[in-house]
């Protein structure tokens, strides 16, 4: 994967860098970061046509003062989703420059649960042209198993037709690692989808003989140890290590024993699912950087991760390094410990100044992606629960992804299980919203804290079918109304009327507005949720797990509950 | 590039690394390299479908007893010539292979420049199914000057075409660095060329602002790096460097200050042009292990430049390591100074043991590659010096590829300038030999020490025309007739008559007898040039790159004497 044109069109460039020709702009007397030797380098840098000409002493051009600075590449995020952000790539990439990222690799298949391979061509298209560079990975388990519903299923044809765009590289996570494990004939048939230069895993706890057959059939990444063993068993069979930093899954400091015994080869950095308040209160890569220096590791290997490892890991061939002939996404430190940028240049353009983005110009969004909330209307009788005697009942694990399968006996009304606010039973249920099939999932849910009203979602993994939990039916009915009226979102009523929302009209997982709005937004649901007696920290990112078929222990989907370990759909009674 | 099929033809191979399988063979008990971390695991290793399952403990199969040994990746030549073996791709093989290489990355513009695209073809053809993994760059510099003359250009369209087969990686080495630097667009054409993942770099001496914008042009490794400071350079700007020990180029010793000092990363060995003598007495990638290690460098840091490093720069996914889904390449060592393999597999069988090769299948020899020497009859017209006063004179300089120019006054017989033993001045021609358009170049070369007879040769970079030298015109003309009849060749002639002779009826370039027995011709030829007052080590090795128009002073080929620092043709009458 050649990201840059090679050969005539860089004429100027060689002609700049021998010294015939003025540079566009020339970053003055910085320490600059050579991440081929992870050396520090005095000397300007020059950049004409959007790529650096070389490190000297270059006269004309615009001039940036970086005295006493230094100057490292753009941050690479190796894998994460766009979509956790809950903005469009615009947005997204006004939202992570000032802090330096300038490229990152992106698995959309939340917009391909919705959209098909429509939402990945969309990704590509709306992230053409903009200041952060943004290359894409086909999405490898739509849906994410047999028990959800997205709008349709993506094929290795539709991978194939994706890996024909410029900006796309390889088979994105993995995520079937039984099927890989077992040798499923139509799993393994993705992994050799032709144009694909790699396949990124997805292999959750696989040590051992089991991670030997995943790593067997070619797979070259993983982004989901969770301790620094489990991450060295994966780098001794060959695969990038990519350490992760997510909203709900803070792994890197728990990994960071690998780089400090073994060295940061074979690891980059990645931030896999990150909520628009993380970004905006915490950072991206440079957050990263921040806290690996913190527990000890040396600038050079963070950089290096941060940067030129991540590059390496997806042949990206002229990215994450400031040498001669590689793109000029170059990031300017005030200091080796905040990593707050003080200026971003991206392309060699300035593209973020003290945590600002520049303006850029915006793709516009097409009719498309709008309006995908397609469910058929909900009524009072959907939501209806009937079950004999003890009944299943999930019960959500604060900050964490897995959940427990409970087994009690339910409060009752007029002969059907209801919904208990002082017992912590709530009403949960999934709408399809892809095909106005009608088709409702139904169950209880324990662990919210809530004691009246509901909350709802068209954020809903993988399928992202419509979520929503009640104390009553009334306000449930008046979420999956709204959520419908809006196009998707995240909505809160009290006694059957909308009290706050935030809506997320792009396939109903992204706002077009800035991060701050949906931060802002997205806290003023939080702050009603918690007056309706709602305890646990990321209420939204929780419920929006509650559907993902494919994390123990009991989860629902539009098509009932699921019990992942037997992974089979089970009844609400307790058998 | 993908070099082993992923996904569906790999089902066997998981089920044997899952242990559902019983592997083809294992290799037991002894410390396996794992490349990744620079550990030595211990355990077996287990083979399946040429691939290797994993490192563990496994049961069945064919059982190789490796306790108390050590076993690493296959060696891997990040760039070389296979022509400068004299070798056919096949008999290269059977030589390496005891040495533990068991892949090379090869540039075939030997070959490109006497049978054009053909060549290269040929040489894809020829190398199919060996148990040496065969790797091509597309040529792009044939012909190597304007003052030369191969049997035909190579164009861009003959690389797009190479670089949609198989095995076909990028652009070989730039040798026109003075035209990438001054940014001539049909040169940096070639670097564009569709298909091509990467191009390799050829930058002798090239440094500072000059390095720069030949780096700019996206050329990413380097091989002529004969210091390490030179080598620093191009790291610092992004290439791999590729530390070479040829023939003629014995570099590594200098260059591995290097790696001490900035550690082996971006480094990788190559041997460019190896002679049959050196493959033979001291064996190849192995050799570059056994200096390394004795001049100081970790084994560990050895091993990675010697095999999973020259993988990565030129993205060879599944190569260069020990495990799963990794070719299974493996070289089984007694010790870690020697590096002189006790077994060797390639493709997960036995490809040689104790030194000795194990027999293959060779591909037979296609017509088209043979009777390749098409050149004009020569007569004792051609071979007539004329020029008043003082003449320019190739001086050689023992063990180099460059020469001196040298004006002297010459010696004359009826008016003609003569060679003149005693002088140490011999006549030198090259003669057109590809399309009989009887056009011969003609000078004086003084240094081999020649006091009678001749000796010529088609092996004549880059334009392998025959070039003869001699002591009588009689001898010179009787080795041009021998090699047209031999199609090609080194021949040896005293008094007008042939003495001794090494058929390379292949392009005029290759043998497709044994090294051993190839060594044992050019050693007799050496013993009689000797004889003949031939005082330099390998004179037809130095013969060689007499016409080699691209390296300073004075070259010769069948245009004329060529200025290499004037870059023109020049008379044989010094101005």
């Amino acid at each position: 994967m050649s990201a840059l044109p090679a050969g005539r069109g860089r004429s100027r460039l060689i002609a700049v860098a021998r010294g015939d020709a003025e540079p566009d702009t020339v970053i003055e007397g910085a320490q600059v970061f050579a991440a081929h030797t992870r050396e520090w380098l005095s000397g300007d840098v020059a950049i004409a046509d959007g790529m650096v000409a070389g490190i000297g002493s270059f006269e004309g051009g615009e001039r940036i003062d970086a005295r006493g600075r230094w100057v490292v590449p753009g941050f690479i995020d190796a894998h994460m989703h766009v979509e956790s952000s809950k903005l469009t790539p615009a947005q997204f990439a006004r939202a992570v420059l000032p802090h330096g990222t300038t490229a990152i690799v992106c698995d959309p298949h939340e917009v391909a649960n919705v959209l098909g391979s429509d939402g990945v061509h969309w990704m590509l298209d709306a992230s053409e042209g903009l200041p952060l560079s943004v290359f894409v990975m086909a999405p490898s388990c739509v849906p994410a198993s047999a028990f959800e519903s997205p709008r349709r299923e993506l094929t290795v044809g539709d991978m194939e037709a994706i890996l024909r765009r410029r900006r796309a590289l390889g088979v994105a996570e993995m995520m079937n690692f039984p099927g890989v494990i077992a040798g499923d004939e139509d799993v393994l048939a993705k992994l050799e989808v032709r144009g694909a230069s790699h396949a990124d895993g997805h292999a959750p706890g696989v040590v051992g003989r089991a991670l030997d057959a995943y790593a067997a059939a070619g797979i070259r990444s993983d982004h989901e140890a969770t301790t620094a063993e489990e991450a060295l068993e994966k780098r001794r069979r060959g695969m990038w290590v990519l350490l992760r930093e997510a909203s709900n899954a803070r792994n890197l400091r728990d990994l960071l024993p690998l780089v400090r015994e073994h060295g940061p080869g074979f690891c980059a950095f990645c931030t896999d699912d990150r909520e628009p308040d993380m970004l905006l209160r915490e950072g991206h890569i440079n957050q990263m950087c921040r806290l690996a220096v913190e527990e000890g590791v040396a600038v050079e290997d963070v950089l290096v991760m941060a940067t030129l490892h991540a590059a390496q890991a997806h042949r990206l061939d002229g990215h994450g390094a400031v040498a001669p002939g590689f793109r000029a996404d170059l990031v300017v430190l005030e200091d080796l410990t905040s990593f707050q940028p003080s200026l971003v240049l991206a392309r060699g353009r300035v593209a973020a100044r003290a945590g600002v983005c520049e303006a850029f110009a915006v793709p516009a969004t097409p009719a498309h992606v709008l309006g995908t909330v397609r469910s058929a209307p909900v009524r009072s009788e959907d939501l209806v629960l009937e079950a004999d005697g003890d009944v299943r009942v999930i019960e959500i694990v604060p900050e964490q992804l897995i959940t427990i399968a409970r087994t009690v006996s339910p409060s009752r009304a007029n002969g059907h299980v209801v919904a208990d606010p002082s017992r912590d039973l709530a009403k949960i249920a999934v709408v399809e919203r892809h095909h106005a099939t009608g088709r409702v999932g139904r169950g209880l849910v324990t662990g919210f804290g809530l004691t009246r009203g509901a909350f709802a979602s068209t954020v809903a993994h993988d399928a992202h079918n419509v979520v929503a939990v009640g104390a009553d039916d009334a306000s449930m009915l008046a979420c999956c109304a709204r959520l419908q009226e809006l196009g998707g979102g995240c909505v809160v009523a009290v006694d059957g009327q909308i009290t706050g929302e935030l809506p997320l009209p792009v396939a109903g997982l992204l706002s077009d507005r800035p991060v701050e709005e949906v931060v802002e937004r997205l806290d003023q649901l939080h702050a009603q949720l918690r007056e309706l007696g709602v305890t646990i920290e990321a209420p939204f990112m929780t419920l929006s797990f509650l559907a993902l078929s494919v994390i123990p222990a009991l989860k629902i989907t539009d098509r009932g509950l699921v019990d992942v370990d037997r992974f089979e759909i089970v009844p609400l009674a307790a058998g």
